[in-house]
């Protein structure tokens, strides 16, 4: 499509490129919206690329305006005839044309289609489609592949020279925050584990959000690396580093439908990997109704795909699949939690076994696959990490390079809140613990914006309990919030007594 | 999903409904978007469901802040107790999920969806999912026929008393103007032929542009009911009209990939034409590289389809295919193309008799399909209404019931322009005459913008001409749009003479 226009000097200035505006009723008619970039033939041979904008009033129809950037830099008179070629659709647009009809697609055309979502040059609309294009015809292994490689190559990347190490669980689960011991355990040996984490989004608590209770979270990504450089490991927030930029846009889009996919999901995690230059990755999968996997066969499924995908990038994958029935240690809630992992690594007597067992089992687990130790040495390694004390020195230096206090004691976490423990109305055994109902009551409490909000628990799945045995206690800032987490707790069960 | 929040007054009132703010951070947590609505349970059994706004500053989190309307009619206190029911997803979103994984789904569960789209509650992001679900599966004809009944239940109906005849062009071929003129024959005989038309996009011209160099062509639907009742026919814009408004927000997210399916193009043809209560319906489907329909098997697969829709609304459907090279008439443009129209039934000499025969054909089939002359004399009828001058008469009080003025001469529509002739640059054959160029020209020229803008052709596909020979004449309002219609003349070769 070519277009003759005669051009308009307008006495517009702007820092931000090269832009020329249409009549607004004409460019609708030329099919040309705002954003559109158009190349402009003018004089002898000359051309320019602007971006364009429309206007109602400011230019009439068979002109086009132009900014003072575009007239001075580029010498266009005024009533200048200048031919006016619209750029033809992207080869985004025709990669997503063809992944919409279930074709498959080159790595060219993925990094072409990726990097126009990560620039913002896709709508909503447009990345809505990319989503969609899933459900139209699974993606194959090497499909995936392409599309995590763009991701990450369209973002920013970590660059570490050392061999990296992560874990990544697969979330769903309340509590289970056995990441920053982990770190802890793997740095203290001397092995490099830049971790980036979330926040919670509708959960009551990320494990950024119970870190932030110990120490700042967010930095730009040179200044991560001068903490991994001093310490081998960093707990961090992911969400600002525009790592995989194109994933948080997909992902945004994808929440209207709620549903998910496994390979999508898979995708996402491992794009962030890569940015981050993992060589050695366990996922932790929690298995279980209540969980983001349901049941063993789907995790199998899981299992498979992050190995072959793994294989595409050098990268060693080894995924552990647990069996989850309730919260892995007792706090629920961004202080409680963070006071739980401080119990641990400082050997608290009150701390949470379940919790110190499965971490030094998923750092186990990386330090055997690293081939740091024999096969099957591993979990004793990091247990006696957590023992010796170790595990809590590196802990400290991590909080304190990242600007925390030095030396916090896990009973001071929190301080000064309101509590309330909830009793058991029978005796019995607990025959199932409600995960979602745990999230409602922290949730009631205020979690994760009172970061003192949420719940200890006092009781475990299968134990049994005396009618008036304590089941848990409930946590928050203010005696309002109490009054609100009360009339949660009554009408959501979280254990279930028989 | 239930939370308990405590009731603040807020001091604002509005007119628009039952509005309740939560903290912005807090919405955000608890996965709850400005527009969701939730239920407050409240008092002694009492509730009321509002819709809900966010806030950074005017509510704690913790509270939720009642506007005037709310706390005044629903007598609520402040410092109250609440419990906020979110609604669950609504079965709108389920349904959208279904067909997003290609299951099919009843008429019931498409109402639901269709309602949300017309009325608003739908995203962009949703709608788009829902446009890109029959990527997923085709629909199957008892689907289509659900879709498009409830576009046409959730829009504005006619509801006209008498039998109603329609006929549709399904375009993408320039000048074709033969909708005037078929109205006109077939309102002339006193059957009821209320027809909405649309405006040109990105093309020179729609039947509304041509029409509204007559005459307005934007009513209300009472209005239009009026003109109807008067004159048996209209010849008005059904974009302003609310009719399947659906199908008008799915065409605005199918924009961007540029591929309707003919089943979409289907639905939403039907939609409108069950929204205006048609009884009999012809369409006319030209058929050619440069029309919307490439060959005679599409063709054959569209007619199948339209027919069993048709069947299903007890909708009695007729489908002409006719081989298509050319632009029918010689006018390109809104004028040029209305003083076609007028040229046929004022039977001036200048008329195009291809035009005229057209209209003819188009118009018969459309009597003989509602029974109104037996099969093979509705040409003959619908000639003899142009050539005695009562179709032009039926034009006449039409243009006058809309508003235009009494007895428009065919060469008085145009006045005052610039014109340019274009002469063959050598003699030949014309082989291929080129479409797309055409509306090139004619959009260069000022069209559908200017209504002056466009072009007339002196000469046909296969006719042979002398180097020098007249081929076309350009039209405009401006000096300046001439010179840059030469360029683009210049540019884009209409005629290839061989």
């Amino acid at each position: 499509m070519s277009y003759f226009l005669k051009t308009k000097k307008l006495d517009i200035e702007t820092g931000s490129g090269l832009i020329a505006i249409l009549n607004e009723k004409e460019a609708e008619h030329l099919g040309i919206h705002p954003g559109d970039r158009v190349t402009l033939n003018y004089g002898k041979k000359k051309k320019v690329t602007v971006t364009i904008d429309t206007s109602q009033k400011l230019v009439k129809p068979g002109y086009i305006g132009l900014f003072e950037d575009v007239w001075e830099k580029r010498v266009i008179k005024e009533d200048e005839v200048a031919q006016m070629v619209v750029e033809s659709r992207p080869l985004s647009i025709e990669t997503l044309k063809k992944k919409m009809l279930g074709k498959p697609c080159s790595y060219d055309e993925f990094y072409a289609l990726i990097k126009d979502i990560s620039d913002g040059k896709f709508s909503e609309i447009e990345t809505t489609y990319y989503a969609a294009s899933g459900f139209v015809a699974p993606y194959t292994d090497q499909e995936l592949y392409y599309v995590a490689k763009a991701m990450a190559e369209t973002g920013e990347q970590f660059n570490l020279k050392q061999k990296v190490v992560d874990k990544h669980s697969v979330g769903g689960l309340a509590g289970n925050r056995s990441t920053p011991i982990i770190i802890s355990i793997i740095a203290s040996l001397g092995v490099t584990i830049p971790k980036t984490s979330s926040r919670a989004i509708t959960s009551p608590a990320g494990t950024a959000d119970a870190m932030e209770v110990l120490c700042p979270v967010s930095f730009s990504l040179p200044e991560i690396k001068k903490i991994v450089k001093k310490t081998n490991g960093c707990l961090v927030w992911g969400g600002g580093l525009r790592m995989a930029p194109a994933d948080d846009k997909i992902i945004q889009v994808s929440r209207p439908l709620a549903v998910e996919s496994y390979d999508k999901m898979i995708v996402s995690i491992m794009a962030k990997k890569v940015a981050t230059g993992v060589d050695y990755l366990v996922i932790d999968i929690p298995v279980g109704e209540s969980c983001k996997v349901p049941n063993m066969k789907h995790a199998n499924a899981i299992e498979k795909k992050f190995i072959a995908l793994g294989k595409k990038f050098k990268m060693k994958v080894k995924v552990i699949k647990t069996p989850a029935k309730e919260p892995i240690g007792r706090g629920i809630g961004p202080a409680l939690e963070a006071r739980e992992v401080l119990r641990v690594v400082q050997q608290h007597k009150f701390r949470s076994l379940d919790l110190e067992n499965k971490a030094c089992k998923l750092a186990g687990a990386i330090l055997e696959l690293k081939g740091y130790c024999k096969s099957g040495n591993g979990y004793k390694i990091a247990k006696g990490q957590v023992k010796n004390g170790e595990a809590w020195q590196k802990l400290n230096q991590i909080i304190v390079a990242q600007g925390g206090e030095d030396d916090i004691n896990s009973e001071e976490v929190i301080k000064e809140v309101e509590k309330y423990e909830i009793h058991a109305k029978k005796s019995g055994k607990i025959h199932f613990v409600n995960n979602k109902n745990i999230n409602e009551v922290c949730m009631n409490l205020g979690a994760p914006i009172d970061k003192n909000a949420g719940i200890h628990t006092h009781v475990r799945y299968g134990q049994k309990v005396k009618k008036g045995d304590k089941l848990y206690t409930m946590y928050t800032s203010s005696a309002d919030r109490l009054k609100l987490g009360k009339l949660a707790a009554a009408k959501n069960i979280i254990f279930n007594i028989k």
